[in-house]
């Protein structure tokens, strides 16, 4: 068994590379949205032509930013979602809702101060994890059967 | 033709209240989630048992609560989305991604300075519009044809 | 048995009154787009806001049509898609697109010198016509069993 | 992340090839309808028999070509949908409709004096380009993040 | 609970009218192709124009009445299968083959005699009975929990 | 709104009238089981013909049940799965599967001894009650946002 | 492009080594039912216990043919469902229904004495042939675009 | 054609080795759940943090464990589902459940005793075995035609 895993979500930090490196030696492979801020925001006019008006300047931009985030979520077996601390970040819950009704299984990624505000997210979820590392170790049992290092499970 | 609609979204002001009114004798039936907002976050507890953990009080809430909109978002023809100008608001992103998924129409309605947050949001959409009057407009037009009085369209 | 029927296409003539006239009597509904030619263009406009450039003017009024569209489509059980002998028609060879993706039983009703040009769209037709009156008779068959008037058939 | 593409439409310019040429290093495969008019016009009486009327002629033929064409977009992340100049090209809009349904995405390749008469299938597109240089550029975007060069863009 | 059943298969006998009057004060709604042999062979031509080739003269009346039998099939909760004694009858395991991949519970109704060739029809269903009469009972079974007069059942 | 239930599970106990009983005044139907145990066992052979074999015996049985079952459930926005003490109960276990496959908002019914044994099917319901009087008040807030008497909840 | 063709039918004559062969050179992979008549008849008890009641007997093998059957047609883009000259082959029209309700391309091969018997098959077809030859030509034009050699197409 | 094979279910015997190993030389994937009692038990704490309530501690896990069980069997052309001789064993007939639902072919592996309370399962199943060399001669007689030694087939 191998997973192909979307991660969406927050583009500030490093979140993705930490799991990508933590998952080297699993049967994995990851697919993610653009996560060059600026080019996101301006491929739609760089390539279909300008826009004066904001609205269709990132209109534009987002429809063709869809293709990609579209054809990752289809192919995922996994969709890890980030919620970083700052931002509304509404592409990140809209992803996970998308995700959750074509029945991909989601892992949510977030810091505890938004746990009330993530319930209906979270409730969609089968994992929730406040770190990378947690990620990967779900991914680590999933594909292997091995828990953490130092962990110690009984059968009862 | 009818159209069954569900009102996702903001619970604070009586958005849903003006679109139900203004709808009034359009062939629209309306669904919505409970807005009673301790109802809301409490009703997991109150109905199957207190919990000491926030996280699981949380929970049982939030499934408790997806019963009635996973129902309300099935039975949707066109799903309106309302964001305010408070709040996190993940569940409404949550729920116009899974609103997407299953192909309904959507209707994102907000308040302008949120346009470029909201940007895969409205990529998504049929129709993005400021006010609750433009939803009820987007509706009578859709179910009878006719604009709003006082707009005179012309032929080319 | 009852059924659903959508009619889609071209708006110059009155093809639609004379199928739905024909049917009296038949256990149908029917259903089309806003035949309205200047609202259908200027719906988007008239209703969430001016645009100065064509293309968004169109593109919003397409987005608030197709809210109608797909929900007639969707519910119907045949959709009728009638192709005139003026214009590109586009649209109408779309919803005939969309409704075979869905399944639906479509009847093309369309003058003999587009024969050619149809050939695609007739492919994924379970009945041609040249005449609102023989798509009248095809749902009157379906539902009743009953042959036009004059007609003989003999068993083999 | 590799992407699957359908080139449907105009088949008497080079576009295809444009698009295949200047798409060379990037992850994608391409499917079209068989190009060459006369064999398109004739595989279903050349294979299965000939057919004095002209209609079945062209039946057998449609039917035959649909084939490729199903097996062609079932199978496709992207349907690029070229309308030309001159002709009717509803298999073009027929092949987009149908797309649409099966949730594709879909990107519109046509000249600005058809942007009017395409506005419902634009409104079904995630990308709508002039030339086959911008359908490129979007895909080299969608699977690289690389915009154009000399195009700069900056973060807000 | 009540239940839509649609009728498939031989019509030189009886069996329809045996069950829909058997079936009389359950909640029932039955539907079923037209029956009329005669009609269904030529409504093809007799609404849609005449077809010298005999081939094309069936299809064309096999494709109007697939509208018929498509929406009966769709909207079934239940399919009746009749195998009479004579004929190829390859319509009936046709449409046996179309409701069981829509995952429709299908009864079979057959001689004896036909039990051997009919082996992979059966693996699909989910009764197999030699009268209209037991199919009437497990209709009634079904809706009312009642089993046939002078049958006793002990529980173990 | 209102809800279609199906009531799945164990058939010893009066847990269905309680429901339906506590139901009394809401917006819902509810389909079940023949739960006539013995005319359960015995429905496949008392209409479709005596079998020696035990195997087939129950089969057919099992089978004619299962029209009625699968109708339910599909039929089914919440399906109510129960556990009683005793028993080896598989097909409730089944049913619970087959729902939660569909898309369907689970609740499941049992004593608090069964919690270890059931967590997989608990991972799949949106609510796990102890008594049906939990179900009743699941169903009523779901309709109505009504919380139990007594129960106060605040806001945060 | 390559194809997935499911063989379906006929298990008399050597039609599917005739494809197969004709077929070499071609980028396609063909599946079929087991052959073997004897071991398709007998595979259930010979495997899983011997029943004594003929039906039992056949239901068995025909259960276990079907886990082949359904992988076959499931995973093919074109099934080629074959009619002999004698016998019911109710299983053939059986994979037909099937194949036509999961929307893949059916090519029929049958004589044509056959043609008024199988015109409701022949109505889901996308091509039908009366030689395995023509079945090859029609894989071969529709992976390649050639005619058969000595076929010349003038473009109209 | 090759298969992809689930097995679920029993975890306290070597059944699944005894089927690998006999379907050596097969062209055959086997995918299971994580079979290691305890960690299967802990995996949800011991990865996202440790609960004091034995339901949420038993819930983390189960949510964890469904990732790699439900892309076992969505991937899954056959799900071989074991009941053992002991223990509630709900998890094993909620997946046949779940596997149902999505069409997969299932092999039920049982011992006689469990024949009576297992016959809503084995109703959706397409073999019933007693012994895993059964259930390896089922694949291999899927994939080859080949019948167990010693077993002569004889055509009627």
């Amino acid at each position: 068994m191998g997973l192909n895993i979307y991660l969406s979500g927050e583009i500030h930090t490093d979140w993705r590379e930490q799991i990508v490196e933590g998952a080297a030696g699993l049967d994995v492979t990851f697919n993610a949205p653009v996560t060059d801020h600026a080019a996101s925001d301006d491929c739609g006019v760089a390539i279909l032509g300008a826009e004066p008006n904001k609205y269709w300047h990132d209109h534009k931009g987002a429809m063709v930013n869809a293709i990609r985030i579209r054809k990752g979520i289809a192919d995922a077996d996994v969709v890890v979602v980030r919620f970083g601390e700052k931002y509304k970040q509404w592409n990140a819950a809209f992803d996970a809702g998308y995700a959750a009704a074509l029945g991909k299984s989601i892992i949510v990624l977030n810091p505890p101060e938004h746990q009330h505000a993530l319930k209906e997210v979270h409730a969609a979820a089968l994992a929730v994890a406040e770190t990378p590392a947690q990620v990967v170790e779900v991914l680590r049992y999933v594909l292997t059967g091995a828990l953490p290092a130092g962990q110690s499970a009984a059968a009862e």
